[in-house]
């Protein structure tokens, strides 16, 4: 029986028939990781059914009229939680209660505390716990941190600057979850910022942030969910960060880092252009030459081979942590410690933006 | 006789030999204004005789040993002032006192209060005054104006971010005039994060600021002179402009401006990395597609060819407004204002990071 048990593949049952969720669907399909989705939970169970015929699960996946029924399905190993972050707190926990293991989309939570309290239960129950930010599993982030921390490439860090930017159409602003602040209060800084702070925090390798500033102008709609924020992150030895979200502008993913002696850039770090490969660049002891007349220093441009989508790289990295509890080995400590931070820093500028932006100091 | 005075070449008498004024000498000879170079002023002759041949100046450039010599000499019709900003007021108010036109480098002066006087000096001599922004006159910053300006590419404005850095090397930190607070008070500020303001500035075409705080962060030296500094400035219709500048990091002279449907970049704003051509980059209507899995929009690379510096433009910009004086016309207005407002920008950023990162309301 255990034989039998450890040879099958891990089952993953998803909680809410949500847009992301079909992405995923599909990253999971083409990974190379032991897992079949084997549940659909959503508020009808013609919903489910529909999700998915529409996204063409093979296995035999169950669709179910409600959330609770996905967690009470024995097959399921690991939770996928799509739904609005307002309701992440509460099952985030019921699934922990029931030794499932958590991917859970970002915003992690409507604040800090709740995204403590979940990470909490799971770390209380033995479960995985990991957030969405698929980007973090890209082949390419690899690569470009090896890049980081050559000093002969970057010298000293010294700045990141992000701007995840993605711009809202009629439809979005009058009914999309992330304006509604019932559903996901932290709105484009809870969406788009999540992004630019965990790239801040990636590139200064989770270094523990001094200050958070919210800058002046941020947008809030008529249910002071935010639309457009900007911050400042201070982190010691005069290492800055400074990011830029909103969904009133078109479509911008950047991430640059500068060093003393070098520069990295990457145009497309949340969702890259192509899915079979992954660019950045990296521009090495640029500066002027004769009399300020000339620039030196090249930009070389770095290409990553991809043989699936990004996502499903995600998945491969939870299921070697599941299958590693299932192991008898404790859950991996880096993930929720990496999406709690985050939170935190998501939070605090939320917190400063609505103190006037007052600088929230955090040690 | 007035015939003869008109067919003469403007003499351009340059009160300081500093480094940056090698490349103005050379961006002079190469342009197609009928301008030359028939003096130079320094603290000693000798240096001012070194500059002359050094710079290979063929016309029969007069060497000075002080700056007022230069002022006093007939030939003169235009100063350039490459000093340090704590000597524009005085210099300025002398050259515009003997009716000579004057480019002036920047930053203007130590203060706002200080750039209004000297502008003011030279309205009412009736001189041309300009500041020295080179990229300012690039065929390319035309040629961006155009798309920024084109509702079909762009679509409304909405953020400009811009950094300018420069890595100070041991000698630079030891004596450099923009790290003495007697010399070039605003430092970092006045010397990189000029540049960032006016691009800011350009790109909302010179809309009047509504406020600007200082970033936490910035970083001055034992003479409290900025080494490093953030910044946003806010504009109506919910327009930004975010900008990093310091002394503390490898070069990168980046401008991105984003609008509702467009964006454009740019690498090398302030000194192209070519001399025969410059390059910006335009991704229209860039967005994601098939539920989140691709990103549409192509950049594309725009190139505009120069055949001479970007200085050399300028030059041939200013000897057109002073031959349109000599013609009766009064002096350009809009060079003055630009370097007006752009000073009070900077020295409302320099003031915000004294007062402790205080917005500073502007209208």
């Amino acid at each position: 029986m255990d034989d039998d048990q450890s040879d099958r593949l891990l089952g993953v049952g998803i909680l809410g028939a949500a847009v992301i969720a079909k992405k995923v669907v599909r990253g999971i399909k083409v990974s190379t990781a032991p897992l079949e989705v084997v549940a659909v939970g959503s508020r009808s169970i013609e919903k489910a059914e529909a999700f998915i015929q529409e996204t063409g699960i093979t296995t035999e996946a169950k669709p179910y009229g409600s959330y609770q029924e996905v967690l009470d399905d024995e097959r399921v190993d690991i939770i996928y939680m799509p739904l609005p972050s307002s309701m992440h707190l509460e099952w985030v926990k019921k699934a922990a209660a029931q030794k499932k293991h958590v991917v859970c989309e970002k915003p992690l939570a409507r604040t800090s505390k709740e995204a403590d309290q979940m990470i909490a239960a799971c770390q209380k129950a033995g479960v995985q716990f990991m957030d969405g930010t698929m980007w973090m599993h890209n082949p390419r982030t690899t690569a470009m941190m090896a890049k980081l921390q050559d000093e002969n490439v970057m010298g000293k860090l010294r700045t990141v600057i992000s701007t995840f930017s993605a711009l809202g159409n009629e439809e979005f602003f009058a009914k999309d979850i992330r304006v509604q602040s019932d559903l996901d209060p932290l709105g484009a800084l809870g969406d788009l910022g999540w992004y630019c702070v965990r790239a801040c925090l990636w590139a200064f390798d989770f270094a523990p942030p001094l200050s958070v500033t919210a800058h002046p102008g941020s947008i809030r709609n008529e249910q002071k969910v935010l639309m457009h924020v900007g911050a400042t992150i201070l982190f010691d030895e005069n290492r800055r960060a400074v990011l830029n979200c909103g969904f009133d502008e078109a479509l911008n993913q950047v991430v640059q880092v500068s060093g003393t002696t070098g520069l990295l850039r990457m145009y497309d770090f949340v969702i890259p252009r192509e899915e079979d490969s992954a660019e950045f660049r990296v521009t090495l002891n640029p500066g002027f030459a004769d009399g300020d007349t000339a620039v030196v220093g090249p930009t070389d441009r770095h290409s990553v081979k991809l043989d699936r989508p990004q996502e499903s790289y995600m998945w491969e990295t939870f299921a070697r942590c599941v299958e590693q509890i299932k192991d008898g080995r404790s859950p991996a400590p880096s993930w929720p410690a990496m999406a709690a931070l985050t939170q935190r820093i998501v939070s605090a500028i939320d917190e400063s933006d609505q103190a006037g932006c007052k600088t929230i100091q955090l040690r």
